[in-house]
């Protein structure tokens, strides 16, 4: 094991804009924990991480929690379901409370944009995005570029479909800037109403059938709630038109591979049978989340 | 203090079929942790523990997560009211990712029954069962062994009727397999529309004057919201017909106990004053959960 | 750093009656708290605090979980919201409960007055008042205490205004009993339908513009809903009344400071442009809760 070279305690509210050296050096870090031979390193001891939940997830929240816990940190948990935010307590007064008490990193999910990145200007401690509207979720992205390096050995001249609701999605932005960044090439797929016209500039629009011939195909999570006037009526029709089907499935190159961020809409976006199949890495992409999540913790405590 | 000898790491899915020895293992070595100096042993540092409720449970959890971390083990906290199971995600996903995620085991109340057998096939880390449905509690069970054999010194012999709402109870058929395996006599008493008729095969039902008549009376939890066409009409005749009044409780021997798995409505099943009376063992058997689970996590633990 | 001394192991359910000797003793070992030199300091490791909030609150939560892991202590977190008590379950079960699995102390946040003193009776291990109805709060005018000594060095001749809904606040009356008892003047203001009646005999009514005439004005949260029948309509109304407002704020003298227990609803009680203004301790305040805190848990576990 390899020691990777960290930078100094710092912010990390996206992707874009961040150098393939910058992404290199916390993938490199996350190999190094996910075979470090002890699962709790205790390298943080002493710390405390506040995970500040405004938006629920179990998912993010438990791969945060495992890894600050596995660095020895102590872990102050917050959902805005039982808190005061509800009583009209904007998210930056509770950011700066849990800062005026003591804590060293904060790991935030929230609904608005833009706001993360005033906050960093105001608050000392480090901020960390788990997932801010559908704007970014870097660790998200980052994970899921460590399991293509770790499949491929290499994220370089990789063809990547991005499939479903781009609109909405934070994990699509993120992969998007981090991909590109890295040298590989992003593709979108979506129905009309499910597309993102600002990130035209950046990525093409393909059909399902070109989608397919990638090296990585991606599906995002539907929430068909969100689109009651779209041309999609029902999950059967999502499935029957962007879904990965065990037909479709079948048409993929050999050693390409299915992905997705998780939790997993069965027979919506994936066919039952795909969950566990070995062409799928959805389970592997969860493993990865907590040495990602511990390299990216580090860093943000790293002086 | 003995070291009890364990078994090797292991599901806990239920109490039928286990054998009279491995209880008594599983009771002594909880004899070991009641008795164990230090409040916080640190056996099993470094490893990780998910407590995993996708129903709800204050005193089952929180006696978990103690005698987890009177184990030294770190604990992952997850409710269903915050988790994206609302969203659709099956319990099993759920499992799966904190499996990913490298846990060591989980402790799982669930409704649905047969899923936990099911699941324990493809899960990989030991599964525990905290509550699944109406089908079986077995650290309560474990507990109520425990404290029998506490204060009689034995099980073997012991006259036990379960009395209250048999068909939904968990506790019951938990306390019914084990207690039989180690030798007690199990009886039954409730009023017929809260019977459990495949349960007639195993146990007699009894008047609740012949249950008075027992070396333990444990009285369940009721819930008369799930019986609203039922001939108990309301909590008053539910006590007035099978509630331990400070009558009943005065008929019964003097060596006698009673027992209840808590929460208790009082006056309900049982009076106010008998809560904490001296034949009552109701704390007590909340105290003597924690090594129990101690016990039961160490087993599940164990290489 | 000098070590003050501590009293034995005791409960915390109000400030009123209490020495000031005792007040003093807790202030300055929450200095000592203050300035330890590292984060964690592990001097109560092996010990289980619970904390169980009967009503919600993140912020006096968090503090009082981050006072207790600096100190070491395993810590046990029940909230209300994912209780049985919302089957029924009376609080005294819960704690008896809690305290049955072996919990060394108990943080509790309720609303009914008077049942923490009944339950200190019943219950062995010492309770700490997280805030009872509109009874006390402790630990709040503690830490507001300690901001004050702070800030001038010395409690003993100041004047402090609290502006607010004084009938429903439990921090205005702790602060009441505890800045008497060390000398401080009080005065308290309020529009008609929020004064305590009950407290004209220890502290007078004064405008809004005698208040500002103070060494500290503390503005206590308003909660309008809780008002429908009042003097004041709308929150404008009360701003315009009895806010802390810019205009206000420049007539205090030079030296004086502003408080608030927090949380703030910004342009209610206090501008925005207040809250982080060099007259604003209201951070500060968030910050002194924690070794504050520590000083009190500590307290309540000392032998």
């Amino acid at each position: 094991m390899v020691e990777a070279k960290l930078g100094t305690g710092q912010h990390l509210l996206g992707l874009r804009g961040m150098s393939a050296e910058e992404i290199t050096s916390i993938l490199d870090r996350a190999a190094y924990w996910e075979n470090y031979p002890e699962k709790v390193a205790k390298v943080l001891n002493g710390k405390f991480v506040a995970n500040l939940f405004f938006e629920n997830s179990t998912r993010t929240r438990t791969s945060f929690e495992i890894a600050e816990k596995r660095l020895g940190t102590e872990v102050i948990n917050f959902s805005a379901a039982e808190s005061s935010v509800q009583k009209g307590e904007s998210i930056y007064d509770t950011v700066r409370t849990v800062e005026s008490m003591g804590i060293d990193a904060a790991v935030i999910r929230l609904k608005p944009i833009g706001l993360l990145a005033e906050m960093a200007n105001k608050i000392k401690v480090p901020l960390i995005n788990a997932g801010d509207g559908n704007n970014e979720h870097p660790t998200q992205a980052l994970l899921d570029l460590y399991t293509m390096r770790k499949h491929f050995g290499h994220i370089k001249g990789l063809t990547v479909s991005i499939v479903g609701d781009i609109q909405h999605s934070r994990v699509a932005r993120s992969n998007l800037w981090a991909l590109q960044a890295m040298g590989a090439q992003v593709r979108l797929c979506a129905p009309e109403n499910m597309r993102a016209k600002e990130l035209e500039a950046f990525a093409p629009y393909v059909t399902i059938e070109e989608a397919l011939r990638s090296d990585v195909v991606m599906m995002l999570r539907v929430q068909l709630e969100r689109h009651d006037q779209g041309m999609i009526r029902s999950a059967e029709e999502y499935r029957a038109q962007y879904g990965m089907t065990v037909e479709r499935a079948a048409k993929m190159a050999p050693h390409a591979i299915i992905m997705h961020p998780a939790p997993v809409n069965r027979n919506v976006e994936i066919d039952d049978e795909l969950v566990e199949h070995p062409k799928s890495h959805i389970f592997a992409q969860m493993s990865h989340g907590v040495p990602i999540r511990m390299a990216v913790v580090e860093r943000a405590l790293h002086n």
